[in-house]
């Protein structure tokens, strides 16, 4: 029997969830099985606890074929293969625990996120965590499952279905999973920094495609580098030794969009308005380090910084970054860092369109309404 | 005795030469050895005729001490070790040869560019070529003598004293060599599209620095990427396959960057501007490839091609980089690529400066005048 009937026979499950998407520390770039969606190497992330999508899944009963709506938007499910990799992984758990009957349920997704879907936010991270997520919670599946779903739609989705520092296994043969490492970090933030120019990037999933056929140096990092990375960062993240923590994070945000460099055709994420924001995070922490820049598949930062440090991280980078005055009115009054540190950091329009500051780690939840404000 | 002698015993020896600057096609960065500028691994590069330093070198008779004027400037001796390094070597095989009379030899330098200096040209390269190139015709030196004394004012000096195919060995211990391995290739050029913006880089001597001492990607480049490239590239050129050498040059230009990036502090030298002509030139190779990029420690692209393609590359180029109505005034007249391959390609102003078309290969000159109008 599948278990999205209740006990009378009645075919009708639903549930509301919220998953918040995720920035790699250590990051995920290209696959050893595509179909199966097993990464290279391994990866490790924190979730952004305010950019989250809201998902409400209902199953069974009057639902009679899968559909998944977005933002208001309808999805043609034909063409959808990662929706309908994630579902089809889910009937097929369900097919093991219940046989037959199992292949015929299906699912109605409605999801809204907080932020646009595509702006190089990881909204696929988040949107297949909450589906993942959600059907966990309708059928009892376990957090391996959970995880599996997810990855199935969007690789890095199953490190949005846990919250504190998780880490992705790459393992062995078939044997990827992901796990919490670490509990949440209070004092930890991110800050968002969106860049409005609208790259005609690739997208991470060719990109990534590209690298792993063409980019001798990717081998090598995945042979050489990864391993040994991602034992310091979690020691580091572990001893709350945030000068260690937000060297890594830096090192392994560079030697991404190295290998992307390095792929043919040469894969190129972060423009001169990034570069910018290198220059700032740079002369910021030119006397104490406090503040790490991460750049994924697009030209967005994220700035990983400490609560303490976030006002005058803001108020400099306002000032470094041109940010206009609407965005000013957002920000904490504060004194920017000594103008030394920042003298050959000339002043320069980066067009930042959004300015979003996260407390980080909070992983998936229940939640009982989609239109409900927050996260 | 001092060569420089006449057989008279007259102290007074002087000759005029011209030396171009050189472009690597497998890049050189890093040093093996800093005091004896040996390189990390092997480079291969091609002059380029038009841009070029020439010098006149006087010794003997009433030069008493060491000078260098380059482009009507007086350089302070005390402080420029390159200069110091390249003459102590000079002096130390004229001792070897003449014993301690060669210890009070002086030179006396006088140096034009037809290009301006520090400008992201390699000048330093046509600059230490053309003293060593003089310095060997008035001493006798051997090849390897006069790529050693260039090699030690800038190392990819050492690649501008040959013509042809320039192919500089990093050898193992102190055993690193230069030599052709390749006539020139008449049918090729390289057009040079100078981008006006000054970036704030760091030099490529401490930038080359950073790269050894932090990027964990420049080992394996070096160690596997670059023996196996540089095989290929020059079987490529020596059967005059295009397609395969220009593949090579621009996978090899964009791993430069790649190791450039995985830098602590990242160095990057390419920018918008260089990042718009890259997508030109990948738009403009969609259906037959006809032209490869490459960026050295700097913003400036130079493109490999065959005369019978610059006209119609120059054509699309100054549409799609936007060329000023100054600079196109000097491009030859030529139907631009076909529009559906750069449909893509957004017309965007790169601020190209300047456009250097030019024959590859010469290698330095003994000339007669320093003020003769070309290289």
């Amino acid at each position: 029997m599948v278990s999205s009937k209740t006990e009378t026979g009645e075919a009708r499950r639903e549930v509301v969830v919220s998953a918040p998407i995720n920035i790699a520390l250590i990051k995920y770039w290209g696959k050893r099985d595509e179909a199966r969606m097993v990464p290279l190497n391994d990866s490790v992330s924190l979730t952004i606890d305010t950019l989250c999508a809201k998902t409400k899944i209902r199953v069974g009963g009057s639902v009679e074929a899968d559909s998944v709506q977005i933002n208001g938007t309808d999805y043609d499910m034909t063409s959808q293969k990662r929706f309908w990799k994630c579902f089809a992984e889910a009937r097929k758990i369900l097919h093991e625990r219940n046989g037959e009957e199992a292949d015929e349920e299906c699912f109605e997704v409605v999801s809204k996120t907080n932020f646009p879907v595509a702006a190089g936010l990881a909204s696929s991270a988040a949107g297949f965590a909450a589906i993942a997520f959600a059907l966990g919670k309708i059928y009892d599946f376990s957090e391996e499952e959970v995880a599996r779903l997810a990855r199935m739609g969007s690789g890095s989705a199953c490190r949005s279905v846990f919250d504190g520092l998780v880490h992705w296994k790459a393992g062995e043969n078939d044997d990827t999973s992901v796990e919490k490492v670490a509990d949440a970090w209070p004092e930890l933030r991110a800050i968002i920094l969106v860049t409005s120019e609208k790259e005609k990037a690739v997208g991470s999933s060719t990109g990534m495609r590209f690298t792993v056929e063409t980019s001798e140096l990717l081998k090598y990092r995945v042979s050489h580098v990864v391993p040994e990375r991602v034992k310091s960062l979690i020691e580091a993240y572990r001893n709350r030794d945030f000068q260690k923590l937000g060297e890594i994070i830096m090192a392994d945000s560079n030697q991404l969009h190295a290998v992307c460099l390095d792929t043919k055709p040469p894969l190129r994420y972060m423009n001169d308005a990034s570069w910018h924001i290198v220059s700032i995070v740079e002369a910021f922490n030119a006397t104490t380090f406090r503040a790490a820049y991460s750049f994924d598949a697009g030209s967005n930062a994220c700035i990983f910084i400490q609560q303490k440090d976030v006002a005058v991280f803001l108020a400099t980078a306002a000032k470094y970054a041109q940010f206009s005055e609407d965005l000013k009115l957002s920000m904490p009054e504060a004194r920017i860092v000594e103008a030394q540190n920042l003298l050959n950091v000339e002043p320069k329009d980066c067009s930042i369109s959004n300015v979003i500051v996260s407390a980080v780690g909070r992983g998936p939840t229940v939640i009982h309404d989609l239109d409900a404000g927050d996260c």
